[in-house]
């Protein structure tokens, strides 16, 4: 046996039994005739004390050798403290040592085991399991342990059923790229990685198991950019027989279930937007609405006063931000620089004060006169103490830069509380987008979603302007999870597939399955996948989410710890019947 | 809205609601001036009815026009039934359509689906999407899912921690073979899949999560014998601060948590056994308890009487069987038969009658005389009436023949029932297993299982004799999961891959990281894994883990529905700078 109870378990009640511990050394104290260990494991700290008027000389000296890390097993006595820790549940009492046994030896560990370590990322990425013992990232695998437990548990009580769907699965060129497996048994072919369980929760439904859900790795072969791992978890999920209300409303049970239970957070209904509203308003489809500072539009009273910038722009927008008319030139000048970098692709910024005093500073004084400022103000009900922020140029370019300009305000001035969350359903996106590059349509979605139902004559017609019945849950402007209402009827999956540019060859070879399947009474079905890291990280109030993965990689997809990937052997090669370029 | 209640739901409570149920058409029956509709959804079967006399004639002609597998919505009020059917839940009702609409018509499926399908097994696995829509399989899916979740609530209840492992790793020459992934973002460099989290769950145990579960996919490519998956899940488990006795105690009350919430079986406590005395008695490690016929060894009986196929022997044993003496010849040659096929690998079969009238008849007559004989049926315990059966020759393969000619007298004799279930932790196995072909010793377990303590010096010694602290559970003769104490020593771990025979330098490339960490502070600990597959077969009373797989792979690792694996493109290839051979 190696312990009667756990480090985070005693208790003022316990006071004189004998108990054994095993634990991590966290902390030695020796003050000479006293001598304190603190003991540590998953569930807490104990304080061991050793007395020299007390406590047996060769036990002192025993631990007087303990450093750092060194796993010991301790028995003893259970003793109120002299003084007391209320900062620990163990913290009334202590353990008067009688037996010590060191179970394994620690070297110095290369950074230390504290919340607010020495270690930088790298060597903390190499030593990851000495990292996962520090408390700030422990708590974070916990979180994501409670978070996965109480998805599951809503959705077991939404007679939703788990099903496994299969890893090894085939290559499909739609989306990103696959990671693929050569197949031994079958030279010159792959299995692939699933981006996702699409098609398979799709069959799913065909099948009839009506309410389906996995959490579930998923893979996707992309140059990395930061925070974005090759390997995922996702939360998908799927349902026969629903509309896209029904879907909205499971799901938004699922996340406020998700904020009561884990963060005791009670979330209102989650609204609805419009994807063209999202961009017209906040110029982005995940807007953060813990702030306002909406967009607002000046084209029709700016043009035609001899601003070149603005006469020849296709969009000319701002925003107005609360008390700011007192902004130095340096703070100005600042911001002109931020819209500037090539990340955010602004020409320039036009601002004009609202000065307390009722008149109006602006830097494009020379074209426009007070009067005419005073109508832009008015637009944007502004008040004075106000700053408006202009921008003008092409309307998707000036519309992302100002969705920029508007997070880094609101950063600025604090308005985005980490304990605020704000929730927000992002409805009736296009369908497809064309790509210039390519001259083809891409589903904006993917090739399952369905049209809204008014617009599938626009297949035929006018492919840009039909909307997809698809949606995002966008909290904080994370965009945390989506979905669709999928086809499910075989002559629509067919022109889909058409309008995508496929021959009747190629979605007959990569999709004939699920075609097929859709002659044999497919149900209408819809369903919504979560990224799952992300989701934790926005439960722990971090950006990046390789803090909620236990052994994630880096950017160039490496785990640095077990020093992966690496080469194999040319035997491994020659069974697969492959070789290296 | 596609419906108000589900096909399994409605109850004579119900009777003159109106309704709107979604589901699949089951049976049509035409009785001319009546219609009835078995509308079918996961829930259950409602029927539908459609009176000539009440029912509006559009709505009769358009249900005339149904065929199976329809997908359809109707409208109408709940009625009590005439005839009632006490084998359903909806039995006492059905519904008297108002209205009637296909969501999606079917082509006649190729298969029946029903219990008993017309369909052969290729066809249902192409057509697997159909298959899973018999209620014979969609239940197998359905326990599964119920085994996941009482797994689940059982190991979170014991503080066990759910953490992902990764799939994208790295590969290891131990084991089997690896599926190897191709980076494109290092050229020239694999990962590996997991053939299980092994590595990754004692790093979590360095890191101090104290006990972790997850229920993983895993990976091996192997040539598949039937009933082996390239993919499979496993329920694994890792525990800290733990003796072997710890750990099945623990996950005995796993099982007996599964067998009382999923079956409302009550197990009693798990019998053990050592290795020795499985191999001694049931001539294998995993014996089948649910009936005697235990192993009788008589080489000292027998010697030296003039039969040179027992002097010869190295082994001379049997078992005895009930009530059997009165076998013909005919039943005799067929045993002798059957211990003759190579896959059982006997010489030849002795057998010995212990007749009702006290004298006995044995293919050995002319060396062995009554009183001889005689001796045998006391050694053997047997009684006037039982059937001994003997079998000689080299230890090994007679074990082995004996076991399974046992197995086979258990199934003629119907010993087996499906509905019994004995469990049985077998312990002490062997450490090492010595290859004659490559000359070397292999770990029986995997090379991080720990010897007993007891047996650290036969490393050096003798490594034949190291017993392993690692244990199996078998529960009717089926191996349903094993684990083992780990090493967590870094000598005794450098020690144990010397003695595999691996240089420092390969022991170092494979292993390093997990060598490295226990320089820092690793805990005792050890675990346990469980092939959930098997185990939902078992559960399910059936002996192939396919039928409880949703998309399963056939014996060439192909999945015929998807038809992958498949050829990727040259550019694909390319960009992995691979090329075919």
């Amino acid at each position: 046996m190696y312990r009667t109870h756990t480090c985070g378990e005693l208790r003022i009640e316990d006071v004189s039994k004998e108990v054994m511990l095993s634990g991590w050394v966290q902390r030695i104290r020796d003050k000479g005739g006293m001598l304190w260990i603190d003991l540590r494991d998953r569930y807490g700290i104990t304080q061991l004390i050793f007395n020299e008027s007390k406590t047996d000389a060769d036990i002192i000296r025993k631990a007087r050798t303990f450093g750092r890390e060194y796993v010991i097993q301790a028995t003893g006595i259970v003793t109120e403290r002299f003084s007391k820790n209320p900062n620990i549940p163990t913290g009334e009492i202590e353990i008067v040592v009688n037996k010590l046994t060191v179970l394994n030896p620690s070297k110095v560990p290369p950074f230390t085991i504290e919340n607010n370590t020495d270690g930088g990322e790298d060597l903390r990425m190499k030593f990851r399991y000495l990292d996962l013992r520090r408390s700030v990232v422990k708590k974070n695998i916990q979180l994501r342990h409670k978070l996965m437990q109480h998805t599951r548990s809503y959705l077991d009580g939404q007679q939703f059923i788990e099903i496994e769907t299969p890893v090894l699965i085939k290559s499909t060129p739609e989306g990103a790229r696959d990671f693929v497996v050569p197949s031994r048994m079958n030279p010159g072919e792959f299995y692939a990685l699933p981006q996702s369980p699409q098609t398979f929760k799709q069959l799913l439904m065909i099948s009839g198991f009506d309410k389906y859900y996995q959490i579930v790795k998923c893979f996707r072969d992309e140059d990395l950019r930061a925070d974005r791992q090759p390997e995922f978890t996702q939360i998908d999920c799927e349902m026969s027989f629903v509309t896209r209300d029904d879907v909205l409303d499971t799901f938004e049970g699922l996340i406020k279930h998700l904020f009561s239970n884990v963060l005791d957070v009670t979330l209102d209904t989650f609204p609805k937007m419009t994807y063209d509203d999202a961009l017209s308003i906040y110029g982005t489809d995940k807007p953060d609405i813990r702030f306002e500072m909406k967009f607002v539009e000046l084209k029709d009273l700016v043009e035609g006063k001899g601003f070149r910038v603005f006469d020849d722009a296709g969009l000319v927008v701002g925003i107005s931000v609360e008390g700011c008319a007192g902004y130095s030139r340096k703070q100005l000048d600042a911001l002109t620089d931020y819209v500037k970098r090539p990340q955010v692709g602004a020409k320039g910024l036009v601002y004009v004060k609202y000065n307390e005093d009722g008149t109006f500073k602006s830097s494009v004084d020379k074209f426009f006169n007070q009067e005419q400022l005073a109508y832009w103000a008015e637009r944007f009900q502004a008040r004075p103490g106000d700053l408006m922020l202009i921008l003008a140029g092409d309307s998707s370019t000036t519309r992302t830069a100002l969705s920029l300009l508007r997070l880094h305000m609101g950063k600025t001035l604090e308005l985005m509380n980490k304990k605020d969350f704000l929730p927000l359903w992002i409805v009736d996106f296009p369908l497809l987008e064309w790509d210039e590059e390519t001259h083809r349509y891409y589903a904006m979605h993917h090739p399952f979603t369905s049209p809204k139902p008014e617009d599938i004559e626009k297949l035929e017609t006018d492919p840009d302007k039909a909307k997809a019945n698809a949606y995002d849950l966008v909290i904080n402007g994370v965009e945390i999870g989506g979905g669709s209402i999928r086809i499910h009827d075989r002559k629509l999956q067919q022109k889909m597939f058409d309008t995508l540019g496929y021959t009747k060859e190629e979605s007959n070879q990569q999709f004939g399955f699920l075609l097929n399947a859709f002659n044999y009474g497919a149900p209408p079905h819809g369903g919504i996948a979560f990224g799952f890291d992300r989701l934790c990280a926005l439960f722990g109030g971090m950006d990046s989410i390789r803090d909620f993965i236990a052994f994630p990689k880096n950017n160039s997809g490496r785990d640095v710890m077990i020093d992966s990937p690496a080469s194999i052997s040319e035997e491994q090669l020659r069974e697969l019947s492959i070789k290296m370029r």
